[in-house]
């Protein structure tokens, strides 16, 4: 996997480990260059005549339309496929074949996977750049990306913030990415999950080994008033043992508007989304509440990502 | 429900009664101004850098289509959303969270749904427009407006005609929506139907009271000499109750090159497609047949909507 | 069936017989002019404003991505329509009906349909082009246009070659369809397939009479060394009478790096994709191996046609 190293052009995009610091002040930079083109009203034109393929081995309407708002936004075209197992893509065709059809048609190719590590294959085959929108229970880097620019643009720094996780940590794909990212800016982490969806020992162990300061607890209530950043996923009821229990914990990781009064008035509530029941409806109005911006960020955070890897950043967009 | 009041910019298009005379006028000038344009062969930009989400709870190729086209002709982005339901859109989200999650990606949301109703939901979820693409029993403003455009432009007027609906008039969304329009107008309104699929007789009763004349039958030989416009809806076996019944009338709502024989040589036959066997195809080459300009009209008559509620028509379109 | 003589605008494209060998250099020679400009990263807009309609009754994603590509290209709007069984299109409306909606909309059709002539009755009842990209055991005059594109620019020249075709020629519309075209030009062509898959003795006799040369055999050694261009196709398991049959011919059709050491160094490897096993995967490293080439020479190919028929070529694009 090759380092970004300060220059994005022709790089697959597949994990977070490929980023330093310099790599992410760049993409950001490119993000809020974007972000004030478009709030200006003006055309963005930098794309035109380049091609997005999406191509989605799992559904993933969410992510899809992100890449999709974010290639059109600069002028660029999209070939969407998102049915793969129910088109001739997938009549025995293996991946890198696919992969290899597909970049004669277009100049990047963004890639979602139920299986780990096919973003990997993906890329050794292909010569144009391939962007890993999700490998099973692999990388997610872009949903990382833009967790860590919300968390930038909302609290103006990264460093010396206490981010506090809540819900499934275990399975949890993007509190893995974006806690891989967070670790290389002075921050401190709380867990706070149930025993049986606590951070994978390894990856704990992992990130102290490289000076992260971390504490897990089940008890969210005791962290709350000195979190900066709640991040807020999932508790999947089939997660569990039992329904017996699921119920036993699922109230004490629903965010309520009540819980929120003991929180601080500058602490943001984030959700990669989509949510089911674990943040209260009610909580939505709270100013603090910023889990639709971080979908607003996330689109210019794919057009930067998009600019900056088909070398098209800054220029005309 | 916000009343359009001549200003179309970021409102929301649920239904028809949000319509004045004079709102439909500026509608179908900007229609005609498009539609220039694109037959003289000029290319329009007027929607570009714009995002058009196209969220449809239940398939409509015919209706998905017509904004993706009516978007594309403009230079506009569509992010496509046909399969809310095997997506991950709908993987126990709620409408208010998809709604206000796609919004961060789009200027305006295309919706179509199933259940009656819902357009508001989004709509009152959203701080970007939603324009109503069907939501159920409910409305179809787009579709009744390009029909009544459809009548202006090949009749040349709207008071004064006389409309015959005929089939099925019980469940038939689209003539619903239309004679409220209609009712704006001084016009004359015969309703065809077999006994179990008359005109919902509130709807009658509440047109009555704003003074449009009605009048209901089951025999359309007798109205069709004195009709001007012959808007003619498909008759579905599955709504009688034996096959016997529906043999029984089936005939008598089908248009032949014959029957036609019969009508004014100034009549129009319009139908909101698509038909089964309730229009012969032996109608097709009538000049009086104009169900397929019905379908290009659609076209133009978005082009100008969506123009109109982003803010952009006249401009450069 | 119209034939092109030298004017591609406003035509069907339906059939490889309606084409002149001029007809092709005017094909071919657009293609070049296209693909010299994206290499030169040139921004094409040819076709702004232009939509073209992809309407597919049977999945085939690689097809539709490639038109979808080449349109984007030249900046034309698409209209994707991949899901006909499913939605409201195939509402019980016919196919004429259909097609003559969706030229509302758009200004060419794309059409896909598993039964032979479709591309046919689509075209009769059509006022806009018909582009057939393939009717069931009909024509897929593209993938012959694309192949021969290949031939030609990979070899210099298409007369006076060797070409053998190799697989199931039995039902292989792409070969039937090539070598229709390939006979317009002195050529000399091998036939190598087992015999329940042999080249349909009725299109041998067409050919012979319109003076190819033709040589069948079930053994492709004998012919290797001789060949300029081998075309292979896949032998489905499926065509076969028993599994016995089918493993006694299966490697005699597998084409692997020790065979290619008995080849020309000049010969060139073609394939349609997907393929499953008949090219073993160590070929694709042997710079004879054109097969992905195929398939951006489908892009240019498909772009020159679109531009052709839109008539659109030269101009800007």
């Amino acid at each position: 996997m090759q380092a970004i190293n300060g220059d994005y052009t022709g790089k697959d995009i597949l994990a977070t480990s490929q980023f330093t610091t310099h790599d992410i002040d760049i993409l950001f930079a490119e993000a809020n260059r974007i972000r004030t083109k478009i709030e200006r009203g003006e055309v963005l034109t930098s794309l035109q005549g380049q091609i997005i393929a999406n191509l989605f081995y799992e559904p993933s309407t969410r992510t899809a339309s992100s890449f999709v708002a974010a290639a059109q936004r600069l002028g660029g075209g999209i070939i969407p496929i998102s049915d793969v197992h129910y088109s001739s893509v997938s009549k025995g065709e293996n991946l890198p074949d696919t992969v290899r059809t597909l970049e004669q048609y277009a100049d990047v190719i963004i890639l979602r996977h139920s299986e780990q590590g096919q973003a990997g294959v993906a890329a050794a085959a292909a010569k144009k750049p391939i962007i890993n929108a999700g490998d099973g229970a692999g990388e997610h880097p872009t949903q990382a990306l833009l967790d860590l620019y919300t968390i930038l643009r909302e609290c103006g720094r990264v460093h010396d913030l206490t981010v506090t996780m809540v819900g499934d940590l275990k399975y949890g794909r993007t509190v893995h990415s974006l806690v891989r990212l967070l670790a290389m800016y002075g921050v401190k982490i709380n867990y706070v999950a149930p025993d049986s969806l606590r951070m994978p020992p390894q990856l704990v162990y992992e990130l102290a080994s490289r000076g992260l300061q971390q504490h897990e607890t089940t008890d969210l209530e005791s962290v709350l008033a000195d979190t900066d950043v709640l991040y807020v996923t999932r508790v999947q009821k089939e997660r569990f043992k039992s329904e017996k229990e699921y119920l036993a914990v699922k109230g004490s990781y629903i965010l309520t508007p009540e819980i929120m009064t003991r929180a601080s008035r500058s602490m943001i509530v984030m959700h990669p989304l989509p949510r089911v029941d674990e943040i209260d409806p009610g909580v939505d109005s709270d100013p603090r509440a910023v889990y639709f911006w971080q979908v607003e960020n996330g689109l210019y955070l794919r057009a930067a990502l998009l600019s900056l890897v088909l070398g098209k950043a800054g220029a005309r967009a």
